[in-house]
């Protein structure tokens, strides 16, 4: 079977939720909302889609914190949002609910079609789309526009290959976060919130354009498929960390990391090396949210997908979603 | 008076308390701090010199934030050391009465006799000595070797002209804040904690050698005195903020800032310019921990001090601790 062979028609997608703030201290995502919010440019964007804004944690960002109780964008699994609730639950387990009635219920036909939840990374990222599927050709066909529309900066895609996903845009139909660094946390950049917005702004006109009948050639992409992470050393008794991240691979997200090569260096100037057998693409390295949950890189595979031919299942037309022409592998 | 014409002899420098953590997120000198007491080395790194390494808010640091309650780095003036205490007083100002203590009491004969308080800022900072003073020929002196040791990073001299200090280096019979950036709060870059243990190292290096009887020779050095800030614009009801330092300011700490540069750019995309009258220097420009304190960037006046020529004032030698040959100018 060759994808690129292959076209796929799937529903228009007419309800977007644009979120914020999911981490109160990603400043970009929390001014671009108020943004949106503020103006109508945020419903109007869209042509035929409406557009929703939504600060979703609005208690971690008046307080400039990434969460209160616990992190809301791990909140998002079915056993979260559907099981027994404590007598006394973390502020984030109550609003994961409050989010998931009007934007959900996750997995129902009546969740909104797209979730874009903004991101900000301390990391070296540029723009990333983050998803939890390597075929949901919304997800893919839209990176790839972004990727051809903004040559100025890195556009990569993330693929979490996980069990259950767990965080906000994993409420929609379709859904990713966009993350874009490097920003520190409780602060807004005005380069990394341009390229938000632009990133936003493709984003919408790529789902117009999809909306409006445009077909979109299939062809090879590239994506990241996370694989592992790497905690920083630590000391067993206190856990404090015992190194930082080494110099040589600071700021290198990416950039393909071979066994032996320096990945750490400790307090007292001992390098440490990566250990694995494989070579990998570091990502996420020094990410400050991340040194409590014990990550100080994740490692991934490249791969190469190839994306079907993609066009809106009109109303009127056949009832098939998905209409696939096969075709056998050529042998040479 | 020629000031390079004097000579100023002051006593030796044997107790010296190396602060971190001072704001629990600043994490270069949280680590540099506990490299030290977890080795020899920084007691030994003077010489002569009792050196004493201090985590100043373990608390705030166990959390990774700035503070718990309040900014421990304000509670250091007279009134709060020493006035009545409520029945439930913030942690910051209990922790502050703790360190005071032992490094101090501040203004007493006991204190110790130069406090080093390592700071962190998401500003591009380069290497900052900040001290409440402009004649304080220690901390003058002290920033000049650094200056000269460390031609590979910007070191510069930042004057706070305040009516009463309130930062835990004022506790000593000398101190300043070393202050390093850029770094995100919260995250540990290699480059940063090694510029950071240099400066430090380099400080020690000088007292050992102030203290051996070193002389050194009286001349000019430029330094920043802080005039003034500038808030961000503000919505008036939410006090949001409108608008993001302008992407040609953004970075350029040092650089001088001219009356109608740009300086803030509103999220909807229009330009705010600067409208004072006088050129000046801005620094702390976004940095993270000053948009809760309503400062978008500090101003500075640059400004030429010459230093006296500086020597130890032996045991023995006559009491006068100053000791000057003053010249009349010479008039061209």
């Amino acid at each position: 079977m060759r994808y690129n062979q292959m076209e796929v028609r799937l529903p228009s997608l007419s309800r977007v939720a644009v979120c914020g703030g999911t981490h109160g201290n990603e400043l970009s995502g929390v001014y671009l909302v108020r943004e949106l919010m503020r103006t109508a440019t945020g419903a109007e964007a869209g042509g035929d889609v409406s557009v929703r804004a939504v600060l979703a944690n609005p208690r971690a960002t008046q307080l400039g914190r990434r969460y209160l109780d616990t992190d809301l964008n791990r909140c998002f699994t079915h056993a979260a949002l559907n099981g027994p609730l404590s007598d006394a639950p973390p502020y984030e387990m109550t609003r994961a609910r409050e989010l998931d009635s009007p934007l959900g219920p996750k997995g129902s036909p009546r969740a909104v079609d797209l979730v874009c939840d903004l991101h900000n990374s301390t990391s070296n990222m540029g723009l990333c789309v983050i998803a939890f599927s390597d075929c949901d050709w919304i997800c893919l066909h839209a990176f790839r526009y972004l990727q051809r529309q903004m040559p100025d900066i890195p556009v990569r895609y993330i693929h979490l290959d996980v069990k259950e996903s767990f965080s906000l845009d994993s409420v929609g139909k379709h859904g990713f976060a966009l993350e874009i660094g490097p920003q520190p946390h409780g602060v807004v950049r005005f380069d990394i919130y341009t390229a938000m917005k632009d990133g936003l702004q493709h984003t919408l006109d790529w789902v117009r354009l999809f909306n409006s009948g445009a077909v979109f050639e299939g062809g090879p992409v590239d994506l990241f498929t996370a694989v592992g992470h790497v905690d920083y050393p630590r000391e067993a008794d206190t856990q404090n960390i015992m190194a930082a991240i080494h110099p040589k691979l600071q700021d290198q997200d990416f950039c393909l990391l071979h066994p032996e090569e320096p990945m750490f260096q400790t307090f007292s100037g001992q390098t440490l090396r990566y250990n694995g057998s494989e070579p990998l693409y570091p990502f996420f390295i020094n990410e400050c949210a991340y040194y409590e949950k014990g990550v100080a890189l994740y490692l991934a595979r490249k791969r190469s997908v190839t994306l079907p031919t993609l066009r809106v299942h009109k109303k009127g037309h056949p009832a098939n979603f998905v209409s696939v022409q096969e075709e056998e592998e050529e042998e040479e």
